[in-house]
């Protein structure tokens, strides 16, 4: 199934993602891509309602060539290439989307979109829409080995610039385009990547993200009718990997292709918030069912002690945050009001939350100290109470870590939890049960229906 | 009017962007931006019926959410996003547009067709379209200049990356977007920069083309609205100078601001091919007249010998060439078919003339020299013809070069051999004249009308 790289690797890539077929994926990466599918959901849901889709929506409004394909949990209908668009936006607004750990691609939000949106558009079974989403998101994240870690180092929004990529592959198989074409779709994608890590907290993060899956489908498109483009779009002299990537391992494209699966290395987060407070934040919700910190027992903590890898401490000590998107990425706050409120939900980093006075005066007793010791999906909290009595928990491994991942059951919870805070009322079982039976379904866009 | 860079680049550059008045335009600019413009119509008229176009016209047709806006001599119509797109596409298809001498970015292919869009959907005035155009260049050039040498160096297509930033800076001007919205605009546009040299030569090159004008309008409609961007989406850290240039001259982009323009450095092209061509076909065209060379004079040539800048022999030393496209990059194909048929235009490099045996067989006699002592703008042709007879021709300073730009008369007859290519039988002077007058015209829309 695998050429060799004297071919060049974008020949190779898409010789793989023309001729790989359903029963070529091993059971557990299939029960993967349906674990990534409902967490989609989860996301897309939160995140339909922020103030960055309002925007957007109106704006796309204005373009909107039919009214095809839908939003998760919106009522507007768009055209397939709009709607790829603003449901990548949702499903990423909040980074609460799920991490490819070699690379932290949040994988599914450029490819699942473009998907979902040709699935409403043509017949497209369910297994169909899953194999096209691996094969995507293997193409998506092989780019990012190859071209990790300096890409993301270098200010390179790696889920915009590898996404479209595998929007690309994803639609461009569900197209049925041949090897050469998927070429040709890879050149028009290579066209079309961008994004930067600076616009990250800001909206216009996101419209790098919805273009990666709006871009990715047009290029499938464009290349369908014969748009042709260069023979090496990846490894050629000024191609997407030497240029965006100082010393790009290019073998990594095709190294192992077909016997190890991308996916396999996908997480997904249990909190709303910076990966590296994964830890923290388990800590803390353990610690706040304490005795002694009920009854105004928190008011009497006089210090709050995390301890944890350095990059807990180079990335999130951060006191005196001022909105709900800074307080994702705080240690300070997290600690707070996950000891305060026992939950760390979407409500826990909302602006509100971070004008509540009473986690502002605890947070403000919060330091963080780093210990090379420490694993990143690791730490321990300390907190000092009067008279030296201490309070402490260490946890080895975060929920949503690698070695601790969540379970079927925690990613059900995780979507009903944002369809609940999304579209209070709403019974989102139905679209549960259609997602964790998606290969037996012969219409995949009915999951959408189910969404809207 | 100049912000000093304290307050950050980009905000300097939006805030002199939001402030200028057509008053602060010095005449030279103007009529730079006016020769622009006939430029930009001759060259997107020769482009329109290229196959590129074709297709691309066929697939956003099934995206086109209205028919406010026209395409540059195609009769469909679009809503305002496809068709900017669509008309960057056709005015750099055959890199047959302006160039910006310092930066070799190609400035109007991404920024007139923003405006004349959006002239078509809201009232625009000429002379408001012209301001817009002009600072939408400056802003494009300018980022351009601050990235150069290197950006374009490793592999980035900067007609696309930094056309982007020239399309919203413009849309945002028309739009009234005030100096914090610019920001916010030109944050939009950095996540949405992207474009490879790889694809050059492909049709996947224009893509990048279509997404700079498409996509900088969209940033620009995005902020209007208030989605928001970085402080520093251009001198951040993670941001588009620093990220795309290894040494990026960041005060470049308010160096001299109001006091030199980059319109002042554009150029035009009098031939459809690689730039350091243009002295040998001059010499060509010259030679072709020659009465040694009638009456199967041509047949009897022994060797022809160009002599030029090391930049001639390194770009264009290319035999036996197979499409039209490679022959824009020949040497030996642009002097055979030069001196054979006294001109030098499309159907020159076109794959029917590039299949004429004749041709062929006087482009095998070619050779190419470097000499240091030849500034790219100059060459020298020799002909050898049997019994030690020479013809030669020397130029110093080519056609289309700034030492010799092509005049306003040069510019209309340009645009006329366009036209009558493109469209035969219909006559372009109303078009012309309406560009030459378009600063005192109420309605910019109306050009558009013309050109349809």
């Amino acid at each position: 199934m695998l050429a060799s790289s004297a071919s060049g690797i974008s020949q190779a890539l898409a010789g793989f993602i023309a001729a790989c077929q359903w029963e070529d994926i091993p059971e557990p990466i299939r029960h993967e891509a349906r674990r990534s599918l409902v967490n989609y959901f989860a996301v897309a849901l939160a995140g339909s309602q922020d103030p960055t889709l309002d925007i957007a929506v109106r704006v796309h409004g204005h373009f909107a060539a039919g009214r095809q394909a839908s939003l998760v949990g919106r009522g507007e209908r768009f055209d397939i290439l709009n709607a790829a668009a603003l449901n990548a936006m949702a499903a990423n607004v909040y980074d609460f989307d799920d991490t490819h750990h070699p690379t932290i691609i949040h994988p599914t939000a450029p490819v699942a979109p473009a998907l979902f949106a040709l699935a409403q558009s043509r017949p497209m079974s369910g297994a169909d829409l899953l194999l096209a989403f691996v094969l995507g998101v293997e193409a998506e994240c092989r780019l990012g080995n190859a071209v990790s870690p300096g890409h993301y180092a270098r200010g390179w929004h790696i889920t915009s610039t590898c996404g479209v990529f595998g929007a690309a592959m994803a639609a461009g198989r569900c197209l049925g385009l041949d090897a050469r074409t998927l070429v040709w779709a890879l050149g028009s994608a290579a066209s079309q990547a961008g994004g930067l890590v600076e616009t990250l907290g800001t909206m216009a993060k996101s419209v790098g993200v919805g273009n990666a899956a709006r871009n990715g489908l047009l290029a499938a498109l464009l290349a369908q009718q014969g748009f042709d483009g260069p023979a090496r779009p990846l490894e050629g002299e000024r191609g997407f990997l030497r240029v965006t990537a100082d010393n790009p391992d290019i073998d990594a494209v095709t190294r192992d292709l077909g016997a190890r699966w991308q996916l396999a290395d996908n997480t997904y987060k249990p909190y709303p918030c910076g990966v590296v407070l994964n830890p923290v934040i388990d800590a803390c919700l353990a610690l706040a069912g304490d005795a002694q910190l009920r009854d105004g027992g928190l008011d009497r903590i006089e210090r709050v002690t995390l301890t944890g890898h350095p990059l807990l401490r180079q990335r999130t000590d951060r006191p005196g945050v001022a909105t709900g998107r800074e307080s994702q990425v705080s240690a300070q706050h997290a600690t707070a009001v996950a000891l305060m409120r026992g939950r760390a939900g979407l409500a826990e980093f909302s602006d509100a939350a971070v004008r509540d006075p009473a986690v502002h005066k605890l947070a403000a007793k919060v330091v963080v100290q780093e210990d090379d010791g420490f694993a990143v999906e690791a730490a321990q909290v300390r907190i000092a109470l009067p008279g030296g009595t201490e309070l402490a928990r260490r946890v080895d491994a975060a929920r949503g870590s690698a070695g601790r991942p969540l379970s079927d059951l925690e990613l059900e919870h995780k979507l009903r939890e944002q369809a609940r805070a999304a579209l209070p009322g709403w019974n989102p079982q139905p679209l549960i049960d259609a997602l964790w039976q998606l290969d037996r379904a012969p219409d995949a866009a009915r999951v959408m229906d189910l969404a809207a």
